[in-house]
């Protein structure tokens, strides 16, 4: 990827990253809301899919965006969690089937965001960390890091208690699918020979 | 890597990722210290190489654990800078010489490290976005996020400062090296048959 980018750009035209950008994992990004100028630069990931955590409808200007780029739109409407309410709670539901998103590896390169990046985000991130098997500190380590100073201890108890057995099925059901994939596209190989 | 992790550590043990983790790119890491308890996440990453930012002797627990992997060292000795004094410099050589290796996708998947994963890396990381065309507020507001709060005004400096086109040659011979390579291996894959 590196050097295709620079390929691409030359060493004139500067790319913006959205807000609050990093990579959570091979083929899986975070943002914030990612603004015009951010656009370019997401074209560059060749994303397949988007995981957008907001309840508002995608603005049209995004969702040209992805039109044009065939990148296909997973939204889970997280309503925003107000900071005067510590003990609102994140829809789990919401949080599974993102994280089902996630974990299918057809969807990759994803980008996953929200408004901020920091908070419906970071709890979704948080989720994945600890499918990941991450030890619950680096987890809020994490978080705290892209919460940049407004972490939400409603959001850390939500992580916390999140219970990630009921994904390890589904887990299990893409590693089987993704080796039969594999073992289909051996034997395919092996009939054109 | 995601199914890779599960597969391997299972639903029980925890790992432990080292402070300041993160990715930055496809086969590019970077962290603060590895401490003993952050070695078998480390393993899981099946790194090539280790690029180490301190002049100080790399820990003979850390080194043993790079032998036993087969990790290659490359060390970059950094003093690390002061905070009362802004206008101490970063060795523009050494900075030059870590993005040599991180250019170079045969040391892939690298891991830069310093002490806390700060300043140094952060400078490094700077430049290496600067490399990647990344427009200098996006690259700021990496370097403040892993900085968390302590970030300083004489790595901002470096980071702006410094000037890429130096390496851009080394990027391009880099490119047709790889690419060069890519070909030798399809006439050894021909020869073969």
């Amino acid at each position: 990827m590196i050097l295709e980018q620079v390929d691409e750009e030359g060493a004139a035209g500067l790319v913006a990253p959205p807000a609050n950008f990093g990579m959570v994992d091979a083929g899986v990004y975070r943002s914030g809301f990612p603004d015009a100028a951010s656009l370019g630069f997401l074209r560059g990931l060749r994303l397949r899919s988007v995981v957008y955590l907001c309840p508002e409808p995608y603005p049209e200007a995004n969702a040209a965006f992805l039109e044009a780029e065939g990148i296909r739109l997973f939204q889970f409407g997280i309503e925003r969690t107000k900071l005067q309410d510590p003990y609102v709670s994140i829809p789990v539901d919401a949080i599974v089937g993102a994280l089902r998103v996630l974990l299918d590896v057809r969807n990759h390169p994803v980008l996953i965001h929200c408004k901020r990046g920091k908070h419906r985000t970071g709890c979704l991130v948080g989720c994945f960390r600890k499918l990941q098997n991450w030890c619950l500190s680096s987890v809020f380590e994490e978080y705290h890091r892209y919460a940049a100073g407004k972490s939400r201890l409603s959001d850390l108890r939500f992580i916390e208690s999140f219970d990630v057995t009921c994904l390890r099925d589904c887990m299990l059901r893409l590693i089987y699918r993704y080796h039969d994939c594999l073992q289909k596209s051996k034997r395919l190989q092996y009939d054109v020979r």
